[in-house]
């Protein structure tokens, strides 16, 4: 799987004149997107099945600011699963240094109810489940 | 009719210090929303009817910058209306001194096609074009 | 302290209509800066001394999803201190229900160097100690 | 010049489903960072020398609507200059189609006060002026 990469752009900086720490939740959502994309299972195509994937929980720990221009790299993992749950973690760089850290964990609904995605979408479950790599399945 | 007032958000501003261009953008939509709302006409109960508005253009003058914490209170008004568009006009101040003027341009959609609202909406449009003062109906 | 209010605007709602997450983010930070305002110690007050708070790490749960002009009322509590770092809580309720709870710790610098607010900001600090409830200063 | 892609991110996307219209304000900025990069003279790098460029005013009309995951291409063009602004157009293609057409004023600014850029950088005011196609230097 490739790294996602982000230049981050004018409008995304603050005052502090770097990054503001919400739009690295943003990023982690373009990586996530880009991820499923790689794997086949872009949300779109989720989407159109009528499959939604709300977001959990979310969580960030900021080790260093970046700014204007800089190209941040986003390596995706999925890091835990269950039938009715993903996490994935985020680790993004510039350079070889960790600027960031993040987290997220999915539901997956239909209708607004939650579905078991490995009953609703097994083959989606399977191909990302085959890339589990340090975890095990919940 | 009330002004609307906003006050910028720490995160609505850039390296420069200053509210983002691209952010009045938005301070008019809530300007506009808030206007619709006051004659009880909110964008909801149009949705809600199927109906939707998109914007077909939009202009932005900015005549002084603005920071985080500045109020700035917005003044809508309707200066042009046809059976299929609606312009609203934006002033935008800061205590007496006008920071921005901005316009919109409106249709109306259902079901992907345009649709004339004074027939859509009659009440809508009659309560609309009961605000329209220096400007005639097209 | 005054809980603060957050109404949803209509571009902080995504395709599946509800609030998109990462606008949680800044609404905690809209939150902790009004909460620093009720202290008499606002951002601009801080920046203006020269110290600034970058975010050290931030995390969200999401408990419902929340739409267009849903007015989210947020709570926020200082929940744990030390001389170098301050962690806020925010509980965001739409009337009586619990929609998301977050938390934020933060540093402070001087021309990006971490800094003692204890020492550095001591009337600050004591203020903002006094709000403790339920947690020990560390 | 080769034209700035920008794909369209899910958190872009609004209620309607489509790339809310304040969006696009934000790809003519990033069409224009592109261009100046690509003539060698980034808003970083005037930034480094103090020079700052506020946008005066900004136009931006909807033709197509566009979503998730759709490549807009766009076209930047210098279409007015004069010894104290700048004005840019853009044109966002999806494929062949026009989707959205733009304009952006520029003026330069140092320590707060407007400058004649023909005077201050005169090196990068002749490179821009030799992008000039079809317009006068006014």
């Amino acid at each position: 799987m490739k790294t996602y990469q982000h230049e981050v752009k004018y409008y995304e900086c603050d005052r502090m004149g770097v990054t503001h720490h919400s739009n690295y939740i943003r990023f982690m959502e373009e990586a996530r997107v880009d991820w499923l994309d790689q794997l086949g299972y872009g949300f779109d195509k989720i989407e159109a099945d009528n499959v939604f994937s709300p977001v959990v929980s979310v969580s960030c720990e900021y080790k260093h600011p970046t700014t204007f221009k800089d190209v941040i790299d986003i390596e995706v993992n999925i890091s835990k699963m269950s039938e009715m749950k993903f996490e994935f973690t985020y680790t993004m760089r510039k350079g070889e240094k960790v600027v960031c850290v993040g987290k997220s964990l999915h539901c997956f609904i239909e209708n607004n109810r939650p579905v078991a995605i490995s009953k609703r979408l097994p083959e989606f479950f399977k191909v990302v489940s085959g890339q589990m790599t340090h975890s095990e399945i919940g």
